[in-house]
């Protein structure tokens, strides 16, 4: 149990325990696929998750081509502004993969070959089938200024260079492998290197109230912070807060007397006095209260059950979704009856309770959710236009249909209706 | 069906007409959120999707904090390089949202209020239910050297600004309001104001074959290339290829030429000429055949159909999905016997084959998807390690069972399940 309990807490950072704000780092991301929107950099958010607790701020992230001039641009001004910088992409075995040769280039050094390196290649290819080809042979070959940040998921190391005060980190752009490096490799260099505190900053959520009220509450106590920032976050009738120290002088005994001030001042509007995404809530929530929980999905097409299965000990609590896109599925699996849908229509509360209630007896779950709407663009009526959706919920006996209008494109749609169906969920417990 | 085949093949860039490759842009990003880890930054991929077309390419995105110095030191520094930059965030109604003060100054102007904006916002409040608040009505007060750029999606409107022939567009960050603000007020404004040819680039993707093996393969063909590049996109056992212009003299016969020598360079490797994700694939394969589609998921977890439902148009061939997380609802919705369970285990081929059959019995669907595995991070044996999964596919009568060892962490699984599984469905289809 511990594990999954520091694995979905993971969010909250830890308060410091010295008055000190940390150093400010610089990301470089390389890669024209993140500049012609192919990929989505998921990896800076990573680092930034992993490296705020050890005191490491990321003030700066800039997405580059792969092109030579522009890596060394981009170094230049970084080293300028900060003393370490995390680089990644473009260190693959392929042509268009350039930032080892810049580096080389860049800290005026030599080459070597790495014989750790070469040996987990030799071992990848021996399990993959195909001979060891010179292609990849060629990834064993390094800077010789630079320390291995050894690769125990793909074939590119990741580097490791100091250069007068000055600290580059350099990792292949695959997430999985750059999670692999900085957990394994990266630090248990930086943690003696830079023996920083955490920084202090704590966030919560609120659920279905716009941002402009929540301003409006906090006017008075924004208006008395000193040496501390307030952040709001929205996304998708969620507004996070976040509370942060902007001055190091300020004590973490003041830090907290603000943090308790803005909870009471938001009272029950405070949806969780974590930073807990609502998957990661709902599956907290569930392990603590030893619930089972299941969903019957028709317009969110199982995002909600899938949020959940993205977490490590989903099992513990979740027992399943019957995604009924399909109205037959309804009427078969669920048991929606066929008179209903004919009278009310799938868009109802009618189908709603229905399906929540079909979706209880075939799973035996403590917590159903089932929704029921029009996503978009088509489908809308003049009655139920595009947005509209009913979200029912049944904890044990008790059973609640709501309806709500959603705005934004498909999967907006289905981020707000968890957001929706977890406010809903949360009145009822 | 025509809105929907446009919509599912909007990854496909058009030819240029004309050999021209574009003008430079860049993006700047600002809100502490994204240098923290907090949210995605999901606004610059729209936006180099929807410019590309228009020749016009993101050569650079740089996230800064919400600091009046990073804003006008990256403004600076953008101008030097590029004539147009987009600005992304801290435009709403809170305290910590500075762009448009820090925009004004930047642009030496005064401020005016828009009766458009002014009028959008009583009516967004009026429906909203509370009366228009003081903060919020600030939101209709602009630089008066800009043009607005309406917002119909949010209370925070977009900015226009033209100084000494540099460009500057500012849009809040919600990524629904960047869409709107985009498509109809920004690219009206830049349509006519830039004649740009499209660029010229094209994109295919393999599936399960390591992209060493690819370039191998590919290096003759690359040795041959003059004015183009060749980048290799690799996420989750699918390597992309994309075929690009570099020099504006390159004709678009030669350029179709060099595509052409690489289609049959690759021969059967490819999976798909068109650049479309796996979702958008098995959707426009199951429309063209007219044929109907479920999935039956453990170790996915749904993600299979979610991904199909965040497609406009997926009704049309998409009929459900049960994801069985628990055992019993393997059993008790699909059928699998309680003695396969027991001898073989729920991950083994019988389950997988079970499942497969046992879904299409229920939904009566052309092809059902059936996965069950181990994502880990715990539930490994010696036998079955994490990573494994079975893979069965049913098509009419034909059925396929297979077993794979995936990597990385649940998410990174659940993708490489699903183009795995999809690669499998080519090959009985």
């Amino acid at each position: 149990m511990f594990f999954i309990r520091v694995c979905v807490k993971k969010g909250l950072t830890p308060c410091g325990f010295r008055y000190f704000c940390g150093m400010d780092i610089e990301i470089i991301t390389i890669g024209d696929e993140l500049l012609i929107g192919q990929t989505i950099d998921t990896n800076s958010v990573y680092l930034a998750q992993v490296l705020a607790p050890m005191g490491l701020n990321i003030s700066r992230k800039t997405a580059i081509k792969d092109q030579k001039d522009a890596i060394i641009g981009s170094l230049n001004e970084s080293f300028k502004r900060v003393d370490f910088v995390i680089l990644t992409g473009g260190l693959g075995p392929t042509n268009d993969d350039i930032t080892k040769s810049v580096l080389q280039s860049y800290f005026q050094c030599g080459s070597r070959i790495d014989e750790s390196v070469l040996e987990h290649l030799r071992l990848i290819f021996k399990n993959r089938g195909p001979e060891l080809f010179e292609i990849n042979k060629m990834q064993a070959t390094l800077p010789d200024c630079c320390k291995t940040l050894f690769n125990s998921q793909g074939t590119a190391p990741g580097m490791w260079f100091m250069k007068e005060g000055k600290y580059l980190a350099a990792m292949p752009g695959v997430p999985g492998e750059v999670r692999a490096i900085t957990e394994e490799s990266l630090i248990p260099i930086l943690a003696p290197l830079f023996k920083l505190p955490p920084a202090l900053h704590r966030t919560l959520s609120t659920a279905l109230i716009p941002e402009s009220i929540i301003a409006q509450k906090l006017q008075n106590f924004e208006s008395t912070l000193n040496g501390c920032g307030l952040a709001y976050l929205p996304s998708h009738n969620v507004v996070k807060l976040r509370l942060s120290r902007k001055n190091p002088e300020l004590s973490e005994q003041k830090f907290k007397a603000y943090w308790q001030q803005l909870i009471e001042t938001l009272g029950d509007w405070i949806f969780c006095e974590d930073d807990l995404s609502m998957s990661e809530w709902l599956l907290n929530l569930t392990l603590d209260k030893n619930l089972t929980f299941a969903t019957a999905e028709s317009c969110t097409g199982g995002y909600i059950g899938n949020q959940i299965v993205q977490l490590s000990g989903a099992s513990q609590a979740y027992l399943g979704t019957v995604t009924a896109y399909h109205n037959n599925i309804k009427e078969e699996v669920l048991g929606v009856k066929k008179s209903t849908l004919n009278s009310h229509g799938a868009v109802s509360s009618e189908t709603a309770l229905e399906m929540v209630e079909g979706l209880c007896r075939l799973f035996r779950a403590d917590i159903g959710i089932a929704t029921t709407g029009i996503a978009g663009p088509s489908g809308g009526t003049a009655d139920k236009p595009v947005g509209t959706i009913f979200i029912a919920i049944k904890f044990r006996d008790k059973i609640s249909v709501k309806q709500y209008t959603l705005r934004g494109g498909r999967l907006d749609f289905m981020i707000r209706a968890m957001n929706t169906a977890m406010k809903q969920l949360k009145e009822m417990i």
